[in-house]
Parts: C-alpha cells; sequence; structure tokens
C-alpha cells in the first residue's frame, strides 16, 4: 500500500509489449489499484499489453464501456450514457484514491492523445495529485512498422480521422505535407476516393496492427477490398512531396 | 560482435531517461555501434538520454553536424552542404554494416518523425535488414507534462512549424480542433499573433524542457517576453473546444 492518493494515467504504447517505457513499468509496479477500460465483453487490449508488470496482489478495476449498439452514436441518449459511464468510472477511481491508493489507468498509446482515460484526466485531476505518463502512439508504430519517413524539417503534419465528410477529407489531405488517418472501418471507401483526389493516393500506405507479429503493411493503391478494421490506419508520408 | 549487419533506429524519447522504451534498451545492448548526431561542439542530447544502455565496448560513432551559421538556412550553398553532410554519414555507417555490424542510431523523440535519423533511413533502407524502434515523441513529453487534454474523437489535430508565415499560421491554427506549433525561438512573436487573430490564445499553452526536472509549463499569455529556446513548444488542447 503506498498511502498516498496518486492518480497516474500510464501510457503503454501501441501494443507491442516492448514499446512500454520504462517509466509505465514503475508506475505500474508502484500501483496499488490497476484500472482498464474496455468494452463489456471483451478483454481490455491495454492490459494485454501491461499484463507482465502489474502486480499479482494489485487490485484490479475494469471499466467496460456498456453496450450501445441500439442507440444511434451522436445521438443525445448515446452521448448522455457515455458521460454517466465515464462520471461512474471517475467516481470509482475516486474512491480508491479517497482510500489514499495510488491508482494507474492503463491506457493504449499515449495518454492524452485520443485516449479514454482523457476522461477521468478532466474529472479528477483538479482534485488529486496526478501524473501523465507519455506513450508511444498507436501512428508512431505504424509508420515505424511502415518504415515510412513521415515529416522532416518544416512539413505540416495532420491527424485526420476518417469520419470527416469526402470534401473535408480531400481539402485537408491536399493542405498537409504528410498525415495520418484513422478511424478507418467503413469509412475506408470514402477516405480512398478522397485520397485521389487530393493526388495523395499513390503515396497511401495501409497498415493494420502495426506493432504486432501479424502487421499488415501495403501500398492502400495494392490493397484489393475495402474491408478494413475500425483501428487501421492510412499514412501519407511527407518525404517524398519534399524539394 | 553479432556478425549481421543491421540497421536500427532507436527513438529514445524526449529527453527524460525512464521514458525510453524496454525495446529500445534492448537495442543499444544489442548493437555494436552506436551512432548518434550532434552539432559540432556539442553533446548528442539523445546519447545523454541513453547513456545508461550503451555497452562500454560498443563502438560510438558521432555525426556532427558541419557549423553552418555563416550560409543562409535554405540557400543551395545551405542544402549542398548538408546533403554532403548526410551522404558522408550514410557512408560511415555503411561501412559498419558492410563489416556486419549492428548498427543502432540514436534518435531523440521518434525516429521516422521530425528526426535526423530519416536521412540515412531514405539512403540505407533499401540496402540493409532495417528496424525502426517507434519512441515516445518530444510533443507527447510536453503535453503530458502540461496534463494538456489534446485531442479526443473526431477531433482533427496538426503539427505546425513556427517558421511558417503569420498568415498560414493564424489560417492553419484556426482550422483545426487541436495543435503543437514546433520551432518556436524567434518565431515566438509572430506565433502569438497568430494564435490571438485565429482565437486561440487564450487557451495556448507554453512548454520548455517537457519532461525535464527543469520544465517551464505556463499559459502563453501569462508569458510576459517573447524568448524562447529553438525546441519550445505552443500547445492548443482540443479538449476545451468540443461541446
Amino acid at each position: 500500500m503506498s498511502d498516498v492518493a496518486r492518480l497516474m494515467g500510464v501510457g503503454v504504447g501501441p501494443g507491442d509489449p516492448e514499446l512500454l517505457t520504462l517509466k509505465a513499468m514503475r508506475a505500474l509496479r508502484d500501483a496499488d489499484v490497476v484500472a482498464h477500460f474496455a468494452k463489456a465483453g471483451h478483454v481490455s487490449r491495454g492490459r494485454a499489453i501491461a499484463a507482465d508488470h502489474i502486480r499479482p496482489n494489485a487490485i484490479e478495476l475494469p471499466l467496460l464501456y456498456p453496450v450501445t449498439t441500439e442507440i444511434a452514436k451522436g445521438a443525445p441518449a448515446y452521448c448522455a450514457k457515455i458521460a454517466a459511464f465515464h462520471d461512474a468510472c471517475a467516481a470509482a477511481v475516486a474512491a480508491h484514491l479517497d482510500a489514499r491508493r495510488a491508482v494507474a489507468v492503463i491506457c493504449e498509446g499515449d495518454p492524452l492523445f485520443y485516449g479514454s482515460y482523457m476522461h477521468l484526466h478532466v474529472r479528477l485531476a483538479a482534485r488529486y495529485p496526478t501524473e501523465v505518463i507519455a506513450g508511444v502512439t498507436g501512428m508512431s508504430g505504424c509508420w515505424s512498422a511502415a518504415g515510412a519517413p513521415m515529416a522532416q524539417g518544416d512539413d505540416v503534419f495532420t491527424v485526420l480521422p476518417g469520419t470527416l465528410a469526402e470534401d473535408e477529407l480531400a481539402r485537408r489531405l491536399a493542405d498537409a505535407d504528410a498525415a495520418a488517418v484513422m478511424k478507418l472501418g467503413r469509412n475506408l471507401p470514402k477516405v480512398r476516393r478522397a485520397l485521389e483526389r487530393a493526388g495523395r493516393l499513390g503515396r497511401a500506405i495501409y497498415v493494420e496492427r502495426g506493432t504486432m507479429a501479424d502487421a499488415v503493411v501495403m501500398r492502400l493503391s495494392d490493397k484489393p477490398d475495402d474491408c478494413a478494421p475500425y483501428f487501421a490506419t492510412v499514412l501519407v508520408a511527407g518525404w517524398e512531396g519534399r524539394p
């Protein structure tokens, strides 16, 4: 027992357990409580990455997203349900902090970059001593696996969600030297059209499970179908666009 | 001696030696040769981060940027001198690879994200077995130190060099949900004006040496002067802009 309340957002990197930092390892070993987000009925991917470093006697606190497939995303009922879920998670974490425990919240990638931990951070960081441990992002894992020189010198780099409208994607892809497009899934045909309109399809690289043994890395133009998991990424490297 | 030619671009993270990954640690311990970029007359910052993990009997290969202050950056003479320097670095690394040595090139942050290693990668990766080990970026280190929730959900995030023209900076800052502006130095007054024009000055955070013990983190609007080192960063977090 640490006997000191401490909230730690712990980035565990993109998937390869070796891409964990020494600092994350130490935080997990110091933690009285290890919390991790997952979809109900699924194993937490972050927990799987960090499994070797969780103490056997640590208290585990799974934070399980409610199943919301029957409610349209973006609808007020969806937002209310998710906000209530995050409130409940923050209360569960706060109960451990009030009992003077050190709580590590496991985050895939980097905690403050598109991560669920942020929902706890904005609710708790002003009230408790808090430390955020940066992690290797999923996109770094992808371009490292692809060996794609992403951005250099005065390049403008941008991260785009595949959920944007096609016109918006095309405009932004044409306006940046380098880009990573996330949240592919059913958005892939639209992303492909936007890349073509922006003149960037020829250099686009498609990556699935970038840092895992079964990684898929190929030119998007060589990918024959438009089936992609939600967590696949398209990269447009800036290097070739430079003089 | 590994007796196998292998080029490794090794991300060692943003500055805190604890933000090194287990994979980077292993690569450094496996390396016959450890190469690191620095300005002539300066110690390599990457080498300092990784110092504890370099084997005492490793061959060290410092790659020292020529002093070019008398030539204007962007001028043809500057570009030619830098290209010749990178050619010479690649040749020096290739000589070790041809002698079947494993060469680790130390990279601050992430190797393929605004790093010097990329100049070696584009010259050598097609000719030798190459592995890129992703690292925690400098910008992740900065927003973690600041506790700034950077990007979430469908946010568009962009990285901008402070060297861009003021109009261009203002346009791009207004067009993104979240941004990191790098290469401040003498560009800080211009970046400040661009943030004001984009309506983002109030939320801009100024960070120096994000992951070090002597880190400086403050609201940019509270910073009284326009003195900034080249490697300082301004962050505009997306969270507060979300509904």
